[in-house]
């Protein structure tokens, strides 16, 4: 009943947002099958919350977000209330954790996987919806179970086919940064912002090097495009002294954490902070996960919330880029411990630990690396209509097949045998089935083989041969349709 | 570095919004495979849609909503355009098609399934983000498109369980009654507003019953809190007229669509509804479908965009209420011809048919039907820690489990030995890892089966045997462990 209307609607998605077909999505399930299953011989229960919830529930703490609620997509429903879609899967969790907190077991493990957003620019390869799957122990107050999920997310990466030695996944901790950045006289409430500050110029090491970072320790930093970012306003021997924490990484992750407790025990929570680093040291050796999870110091991780060790899994194999240059496509994923997110809600304080892999970044990495999502190897068997009025008659050997659990359609479209041959092309059809008048009355079907068709037409290059040949054509009895495709399919399997 | 608050908020989801835990996702998961493997098996392939689009590319389609954007979430980004979030899968699909319309193969079937989002007032068993899962055929004119998504319908429903007479398809076509209302002197544009009031008035039939309904299509009706609709304003014989469609019912599908024909040719378009009903009732007939699908004349579905069939799946069986009484779950999904909606976009109009199961739905009638969904039969191996300066060595036991595929993790809470028992029941673990100093120097551990005990404990009424006996417990040597989990797990299966 909708009437044509002269002003037409545009087609297309929002700029970040992006259809996705079948092979990808395969894809994706088949990797997020095997991170569940990496997940759960680890005790993990899964839980899913919802993708919307109370913007105050939330909470703000997105990385590199100045404005308030930036980086949020946020709205009011039809009771005036704010909501805001998740932008992660950890805030929700610590409202579901504190909503709970009488029911769940403690310590509790659980997961959570699907899409998450941000309200941000989008750009190449950067979605404002991707998906995230991730762990957490709630109620585990020692770094054993930040050693566990360095473990875990080691595993993880290894279920979905990364290699050992194709992956590292970085352990720091926060109350390094923490005691230098007291003892360098940033410590107090009024602090707080420079300290964030300093945070986020280091976790900016990898794309801005040294000097970069230094220029944000200090007065500030221009960009290429002439944009001026203001700086923590650390003096030369104050920024000094921050950056003396990335020289303390050594070839052993026991070096490093004597390295650490040595050059920052001035503080006791630089000293707690390198002693926990140590048991955790100690904990990968033990496991035999020393070499796949790293001590690393020059990890920081941009989030406000992280209250000790913080994680980051990275990527360390190359790819050749569009331009021939090497990309590495680096960190898939991190996380931390963050003591005090649930405590938002309660009176006490509850310790949280836990990490999440970005499953669409490293779905990209892995098709970038092993070659575009295999593709599944052919479509369905098409059906082709010769004569309309007796479409019955095709849906009837469709039905055969499918019952046969063989996947198979009917040709529903208007048009005449070469563009029905044309559409099983595009459908990958392995083969059509074709019954005319005349083999109707004889009781037969023939069956044309496009995959051995394909073959034998790439083969012969006389047109007259072509014609005579007839290639990978058979006509059997009606009864014998379903086996006869199978064995065709069985052919090429 | 999160100060403590003196401003806690509130951990609570939104009204109609959620949490979900692994026994229900996982049963979700395996409905949600059967309902795609019985999809494939028809030639459908999938494809996602963005969780936001362009409030524009949406259109406002959803029945019983009157208020423009009533029902929809929507929001402004940064770039201030407004996106909305999905109410449903079918306006997705319609933007996707248009904006690809050169690339996709014709006719296009394809699948959809993921949460959608309605911004209403919820209510008992009502959400605002529930699960649809939706097929469509885009480019297929005729109704064997039709007849093949009753089919299909049925199929899907079988595929998760419900059993053939526990459901039934319903298939109606639109026209029937756009020629009644022609007839009546309802036709032109005009009466756009007072049709589609006499369209919503049938869809209530269920709820309203015969004389609600024929209140509707008169002056109005005043619902039990005194709250009154306006009604579509038809005189006795008019409103007669159109109740008329549904005494056309017969027990065959057959006399139906011929009931249909035999009364209501008095327009060209009603004419052409009942021919097409009885083209879709051969063709189930010839599928063997009888039964299952049934032409059913008081379908009608409340979307306003739909063209031609429509159809409706309803659960038929019944189960006891909390009250004693029996409940008939009524609807399960539904869907129909819209032929117009993608044209919205383009400059010709393509024609299309489709179908959503409320998967949601479908899985509470199912749990009501079948009970709870099934938890796992158990949770991890749980493995205790004696001594927490040695809980590398626990963690070295729990690792060796994994490393052979069985779920194990350490206790990571600060508690001592009967907290840690009291969590290993909590997890339904089915037994747990105990290795104290003693244990370690022999190179043993005990293997204490929570399952066997349980039993165990429950026929022991006498304390002193039952600290005697120490039910279901082993201690054997270390290099034992897996071997001897495994044959407990084995026993448990």
């Amino acid at each position: 009943m909708t009437a044509r209307r002269t002003d037409l609607a545009t087609p297309r998605t929002p700029r970040g947002f992006a259809d996705r077909g079948g092979a990808e999505l395969a894809a994706t399930r088949a990797m997020a099958e095997r991170i569940r299953a990496a997940y759960e011989l680890w005790g993990f229960e899964e839980i899913e919350t919802p993708f919307l919830e109370y913007t105050e529930a939330l909470g703000k703490f997105l990385p590199d977000q100045d404005r308030p609620n930036a980086g949020v997509f946020s709205l009011q429903d039809d009771d005036d209330q704010w909501l805001s879609l998740r932008y992660d899967l950890t805030a929700p969790l610590a409202r579901h954790v504190a909503e709970n907190v009488q029911k769940l077991p403690k310590p509790y493990r659980s997961y959570r996987f699907g899409p998450v957003f941000r309200n941000e620019k989008p750009g190449p390869g950067r979605f404002r919806q991707f998906l995230q799957f991730d762990a957490d122990i709630v109620g585990a107050p020692s770094v054993s179970a930040d050693a566990e999920m360095c473990m875990m997310m080691a595993d993880a990466l290894e279920a979905v086919g990364v290699k050992r030695g194709d992956y590292v996944i970085k352990v720091n901790n926060r109350k390094i940064l923490d005691g230098v950045m007291e003892a360098i006289g940033l410590g107090g409430d009024d602090n707080a912002g420079r300290r964030l500050t300093v945070l986020r110029a280091i976790d900016k090491l990898d794309r801005l090097g040294p000097d970069g970072v230094r220029a944000l320790l200090g007065a500030g930093r221009k960009d290429d495009s002439g944009d001026f970012t203001k700086g923590a306003g650390l003096d030369a021997a104050g920024a000094d002294r921050v950056l003396s924490i990335l020289d303390a990484k050594r070839p052993t992750n026991a070096e490093t954490a004597d390295a650490l407790a040595g050059a920052f025990a001035e503080t006791p929570v630089g000293a707690e902070g390198a002693a926990e680093l140590k048991t955790i040291a100690d904990l990968l050796a033990a496991a035999g996960y020393d070499g796949r999870v790293s001590v690393d110091p020059s990890v920081v991780r941009g989030l406000e919330y992280y209250t000790g060790p913080v994680f980051e899994a990275e990527l360390t194999f190359e790819i050749a880029g569009d331009d021939g240059q090497p990309i590495r496509f680096g960190s898939v994923g991190g996380g931390g411990r963050y003591d005090g997110l649930v405590g938002r809600f309660l009176p006490e304080n509850v310790p949280a630990t836990g990490f999440s892999i970005g499953v669409s970044r490293l779905q990209a990495a892995l098709t970038a690396l092993k070659g575009a999502d295999a593709a599944p190897a052919h479509g369905p068997v098409v059906v082709l209509v010769l004569d309309r009025d007796r479409i019955g008659d095709s849906m009837a050997l469709a039905a055969r097949l499918r019952a046969e659990g063989v996947a198979a359609e009917v040709y529903l479209g208007a048009s005449g045998m070469k563009a029905q041959m044309k559409y099983a092309d595009r459908r990958r059809a392995p083969l059509v089935v074709i019954q005319g008048s005349d083999e109707r009355e004889k009781g037969e079907v023939t069956l044309k083989d496009l995959i051995e068709g394909a073959k034998a037409a790439a083969a012969i290059t006389d047109r007259s041969a072509w014609t005579e040949a007839r290639p990978a054509q058979v006509t059997v009895p009606e009864a014998r349709l379903v086996d006869e495709v199978k064995a065709i399919l069985a052919r090429h399997a």
